[in-house]
Formats: C-alpha cells, sequence, structure tokens
C-alpha cells in the first residue's frame, strides 16, 4: 500500500523529510503514472522551494537508478569509470579522454546526452560521424565495452526511466536549477551504467550550467557526497567555462579537433582539462597512485597514438566509418566558410562562449528545443583565443555556415564576441578546485 | 505575445512578484490548457511556499473572475449582496439567512459549492429538497432573482472557469492551505455573480477549514482587502466552529431546522450568527444604517413570516416542492433512526464536530472523494448540546441511518463525541471579530 501522493507532496512542502520508502512511492508513482503530471510538478517545485537533506537526496537517487535496468558487466573484470560534465561550449573532452583511458586499462561505460540551448552533448557530436550509432540497446553496450573498452550510447527508455520522465518536467515547469535534483538526475544515470567510480567535471563560468562558482560548489560536492552515499567512488573536479574548450565549436567542427589531438595536434586547455581528469579516473581505477604517474601514463599512451587505435577500434564496432581517423575531411563541411577578420591591430581581450555558443544554435547547430534537428557542419573555429596579439585583417575566426545570410549574420556576432583591444589579458586557471 | 510559463513560474519560484499581464497570461493558459498539469502544479506549490503580495491575489483574482462570464443584473435595482462561509457542521446559515435578507430588500445572487470532507455544502442541502433545481443556466439565475430577490446555484462552467481547473488541481497538489489562492478562489465566484458587497463568514476552530485562529484572521484579512481592492464592499466575521452549528447535522435534517426556524423554533446559535450575518448584509447594502436597527428590521421579518414566505416562493420558482414548509415530513426519512443515550448523569462536555462530521460522512451522507453520491438523509440530531445536564438513559442524539448496522456504528462515535462529565461548560463566544 503506497503512502498518498498528496500527503507526500505537503510533506515536503512543509519543509519536512521524507523517508526512504516514501521517495520510492513518489518515484514508482512517476513511472507507473499514478503521480500525476500536476503532482509532479508540485513535487518538483516543493523540492526546489524547500531543498531536500543529504539522505534525501541519496534515496531519490537510488529510488530513480533503481526506477529501470541497473546494467552489470560480469565479463568486464577492468574497473569500470565514468566520467561527466555539466556542460559548455567547446567541451569534447569525452571523445578524447575515453579512448585514452580506456587505453591505460580502464572500462569507460559512458552515456551521454544530446545538446540543449547554448551547451553541445556528447550524443550530437558523434552523430556527425558518418554511420555512427548511439542508439544501443543494453547488450550491445556491453558487448562494446567488452572489445574496445570503451563504449558510448545515448539514454536509453531502460535505463533510469524516472529520469526522463522528471527531467522532461522540471524543464518546462522552472525547476531545473535545484542541486538535489540535479544530483539525482546525473546520477541515477550513471549508477544505472554499473560504474565503480565517476569523475564529476562541473564547470563554472559564462557558459557553464551554474555560473556562479559558489552554486557550483555546492552541486560538486552534493555529487561527491551523494555518489559515495550510494556506494561507488567519485572524485569531481571545478573547471573554467568562462570562455570555450580548444578551438573547436560545433559538431563536425569538433571531432575534426579530437582527431588532430589523437594525431598529437591539441589545444593546450583541452589536452590540460582531458588529462586532468583522466588521471583522476585512474587513480579511482586503482591503475595508478597519484596524479602525476596517472597523468604520466596517459600522456605517454597519447603520443605513442595507442589513444588513436582504441579510438579507431571503437569506430569499427560502433558503426562510425574508421577512414576518418587517416582522412577528417570524410566528416563533410558545411558549404559557406567566411573568415572574422581583425578591425584593428591588438590582443583578442575576450572569447565570450555564451555569445558563441548561441551563435552555433543560430546556424542550426544546437537545438532550442528538445525535438530540434541539428546541422552537424555548421560551427565556429576560433583562430586566435584570449589575449593572442591580432593585425587588422588577421582572421580572429572562422565561420561555418549553411547559407551566406547565415554566415554573415554570424560573423557579426562572432566579432562582437571576440573584441580586439589594447590588453593582454592572459585566462583564468582551468582547474580552479578539487574533491578526491 | 504572451509571456513563456517557465518563465513566470521561475520568477514565483524565486520570490518575484508577477506583474498584472503575467498574472492574466497564466490564467489564460489555464482557461485554454497551454499551462500544463505540470506547469499548473508548480506554479500552485510555488505560491503555496512563497506566497503572493496583496497585489499579485487582488490581480489573481481579477484574472481568474474573468476567465468566463461576469454577471450583471440590469434588471434588479436593489443591491445586491452574497454572503460566503468557510464551512464547517450544521452549518445551514445560508438557506435562512437568504430569504430573511431578501425580504428586507436586498437582492442575493447565491453561488454556493458541494461538500467535501467533514464540511457539509449548501448544494447537497438544497438536494435534500424533492424537485429543488440547483443547476441553472445564467439566465434562469438572473430571472430568479428578479422574481423573488435570491436565486440560488451551483457553480457553473461559465462562471471562472479558470477556478474549477485550479481547485481541481490544488486538491491533489497539496496546494489547498493558501491564503492567496483559497482568497482568489472564493472572490472570483462571488465577484462573478454581478455583486455590490460581500459578507464572508470565517470560521475557526475544530471543524473549521482554518482551525487556528490566527490562521482564519489572516484569511479574514485578504478576502476583506483584495474584495475591496477589487472594488465591492466587504465585511467578515470570524465565528466559531469548535462545536456545531444548530441540532441538525446532515441534508434533509439540516433542511427541517431551517422550516421550523422560519416557523419560529430556532436555535440560539444559528439564531445569533444568522442575524449577525444577515445585518452586516443589510449594512452594506444601504439598507440600514447601524447594526442594532439592521438586526431589529430582520427579527420582525422574521417573526412576521416574510422569511417564510420569500423561502416558499423561492422554492416555487426553483422547482422545490412548496409544500414542505407546511409539512416537513415530506422531506422523507432514513430508515433506521437510534436514540444515543447517556450512560451517566452529569453534564455535555464536548459535542465534537470533527468527530460528528466524520460520522455523517461515513453514514454516506457526505463525501470522500468529489465524485461521491450523497445520502439525503442521514445524519445526527442532538439532542442536547454543550454544558446541559443529562440523567443516565436521556437521549444525548439521534442518527439517523440506512442500515441498522451503520446506524450502531454510527451510535458508538456520536457518544464518544459527546462525553457527559461533571464539568458544566458554556460554549465560546460566537462572533469572535468583525472587519467592516
Amino acid at each position: 500500500m503506497r503512502h498518498h501522493p498528496a500527503r507526500l507532496i505537503r510533506k515536503k512542502r512543509d519543509g519536512g523529510e521524507l523517508a526512504a520508502d516514501e521517495i520510492r512511492d513518489l518515484v514508482a508513482g512517476v513511472v507507473d503514472g499514478t503521480l500525476g503530471d500536476a503532482q509532479l510538478g508540485a513535487f518538483l517545485m516543493a523540492v526546489c522551494c524547500n531543498g531536500m537533506t543529504a539522505a534525501e537526496t541519496a534515496q531519490l537517487t537510488l529510488a530513480m537508478r533503481d526506477s529501470g535496468r541497473v546494467l552489470r558487466h560480469p565479463n568486464v573484470p577492468r574497473a569500470k569509470i565514468d566520467k561527466h560534465s555539466t556542460g559548455g561550449v567547446g567541451d569534447k573532452v569525452s571523445l578524447l579522454l575515453a579512448p585514452l583511458v580506456a587505453a591505460a586499462g580502464v572500462a569507460v561505460p559512458m552515456i551521454s546526452g544530446r545538446g540543449l540551448g547554448h551547451t553541445g552533448g556528447t550524443i550530437d557530436k558523434l552523430a556527425a560521424i558518418p554511420g555512427y550509432r548511439t542508439d544501443l540497446t543494453c547488450e550491445q553496450f556491453q558487448q562494446i565495452l567488452e572489445q574496445c573498452g570503451y563504449a558510448m550510447a545515448r539514454a536509453n527508455a531502460e535505463l533510469a526511466p524516472a529520469d526522463g520522465r522528471m527531467y522532461a518536467t522540471r524543464d518546462v515547469t522552472g525547476t531545473v536549477e535545484s542541486i538535489p535534483l540535479i544530483t539525482a538526475s546525473i546520477l541515477s544515470k550513471k549508477l544505472a551504467e554499473g560504474i565503480d567510480g565517476l569523475v564529476m567535471d562541473v564547470k563554472t563560468g559564462r557558459a557553464a550550467f551554474m555560473p556562479d562558482e559558489a552554486d557550483a560548489v555546492v552541486l560538486m560536492e552534493s555529487i561527491v557526497n551523494v555518489g559515495r552515499a550510494a556506494g561507488i567512488r567519485v572524485a569531481a573536479l571545478l573547471t573554467d567555462m568562462d570562455h570555450p574548450l580548444g578551438r573547436g565549436l560545433g559538431n563536425a567542427l569538433e571531432v575534426v579537433e579530437v582527431l588532430r589531438a589523437l594525431d598529437g595536434d591539441c589545444p593546450g586547455d583541452l589536452r590540460e582539462v582531458t588529462l586532468a581528469l583522466g588521471a583522476e579516473m585512474l587513480l579511482l581505477a586503482g591503475v595508478a597512485t597519484d596524479l602525476d604517474a596517472a597523468r604520466a601514463i596517459l600522456a605517454g599512451l597519447w603520443q605513442d597514438g595507442v589513444a588513436r587505435q582504441v579510438f579507431q577500434h571503437n569506430l569499427e564496432v560502433q558503426g562510425g566509418d574508421p577512414r576518418i581517423v587517416d582522412d577528417p575531411g570524410l566528416l563533410g563541411r558545411a558549404p559557406h566558410v567566411v573568415a572574422v577578420e581583425a578591425q584593428r591591430a591588438g590582443y583578442v581581450t575576450d572569447v565570450d562562449p555564451l555569445a558563441l555558443g548561441h551563435v552555433i544554435v543560430d546556424l542550426g547547430g544546437g537545438r532550442r528545443q528538445p525535438q530540434d534537428a541539428v546541422d552537424p557542419h555548421v560551427g565556429i573555429v576560433l583562430a586566435k583565443t584570449l589575449g593572442e596579439q591580432a593585425q587588422v585583417g588577421d582572421a580572429l575566426a572562422f565561420v561555418h555556415a549553411r547559407t551566406a545570410v547565415a554566415a554573415a549574420g554570424a560573423a557579426a556576432a562572432v566579432a562582437a564576441a571576440m573584441p580586439v583591444g589594447e590588453e593582454r589579458l592572459r585566462r583564468h586557471p582551468l582547474l580552479k578546485r578539487r574533491m578526491a
């Protein structure tokens, strides 16, 4: 006999702490529909207004995890460690990190999301690779993990199904910005992957989901504490998203950057964040005992081309065209490429990631609404980044667009987002805080 | 172009004050369905948690009033004054008050609700009168008001339709107990009646919607202030609901009590509350200039049988059997009537209205769920009230039930709700506070 939903909602409305069985009843109602839309909206708002204790958040996370299938990987003896980022502009770390960490002997079962708004999504980047399949069954996902050490898939209805309805409801009811709800949403899906550990990349800065650093730290602490309460190892880094990561922005353009990076040509910021997160994963897996050693292992595997081989192997088993590794041009290209030129000499004094993210959405490379289609080829390639010197006429960036009109509009917006001035600024430190 | 619902919900979530046009957009979305159930539930919860300013509550009330038709009564030159009560056990005041006030030259357009839980509803009491119609069209309602000075109808979908959906949603989402939402729900429907003034009877005590007196005072102030902001005259009384009102409890039994009262045989508490509320209505209508004069007018019309004539006239035009005025037995009677006898000598030390209200629901005379049917004949008649002396074997009350089994169960519960002891208690003052 379940608790009456209205009573549980009132309890949370009045600031009470819900017991484990009460939270399980609510989540069961989310899945079987006995908790109506209005009740779910009211419950989510009550959580937004009154919060949840750490114990409640952990129980919510576990109940959401257990709302569907929880994967086991009996044929994968390696430690299974995943990484999750709160998202940003130009964040293609997962595509580089997964083969690198898998090359070091850690299994990476990675289920990712699509992009929304100015924030990109790993699944959209992978969709830019001809033939690559991310709509895997649980069995396919497990097999691919066994075969090549990592697997990348989109969320499917078998895993943490409660999150699907809760996430969609939060989106329309103004209840996205709640630390307990964000924590439970992220961790329930990750726990359902069957992982032993998780490294969390919490972004802060203008283009981050949590722009304010204090908020981001609260989320970071919540995920670490709840993840550990749920029985997995967790580490977290707070990283900068006040500027874009790397130089390619837009789905295919980011895959090209990853392919070049695997060949050794990697922007410094992308390399730094990738190695920092990878080293944490190796520590959680027990493959290395300190961060310097872990970083050295990864740097070696990267330089020797092992990560490149693992990436190519994954392409083969997930249906992607493996020839792109040798010929990134096979990814295709938008028909209109326009340079954004410096109108004065000086230094690039800003690269506004939020403005650039909105340009990508305007170009068709991102979504305004969840059902929007995405153009894989459009985007921006930065020719200069923050603090770099420019002469009049130097290219600051290249806009890749579907039409000449779209390119011209985007170029003007990119120019505004990348002012040139007197001052030579340096980028903020990328790694702002660590919890491990 | 309307405001985006999620933005408005977030604004209220974050404690912001919504502007008039923002509230109108939300209410428009309630009526046309573009505000989804989840969004409505979240909005209501945000209001529950963060409240509303007086200005917001007034705007919500007006937007809900204007969500449907607002009646005008061009053929009724008299002042149009209604009364509304937050409800209780044995509260049959409306049935007595409307003909009495109409007899004094005030038009009373009264739209009422059905009962839910332990609280009775005027519409259910009227349904106990054979033939009486409360499902009136707006035109019928206006005509009846013109013909006999008062009209009684149930809510219809043309008046304040936003309230129907909001009320049903509040009921399932734990968002009933919110002063701004209660205020807007009550006043939007009353304002749609086309009234010039309203007397509000806010009950406090064990069987009241707001048991706590401080809460009841806040509601009272809210209704007075918002009603005046909406352009009508408002007075309010805070009255006691720590004991039942009158001696008949249950729909037909309450109508019988009203018929006897119109003949001059009226319990003192029922007479006191009826005259107090009626006097306020005469003051609001400008028919009398002070309460004593108003009370004297009403007492005279009551004693002279004018109220009785108006009641009978209303029965004729609303389809009710007018012969019940002379023969209340025509209302019918439950087949099993059982006396509850005193087991010891002493004084009645309590008459618990909440317990008695639940007995009536158990007998089938009230609703657990909105869709439940109601048995008009069952209920309780109090033979003794608080502080009255009883000898062993004296009847304390009579249970009217559909079956012998139901009667026996109810009798035991009534005995527990009416203990007899040493102390001779007096009832609390009925009128606790006045705002006018």
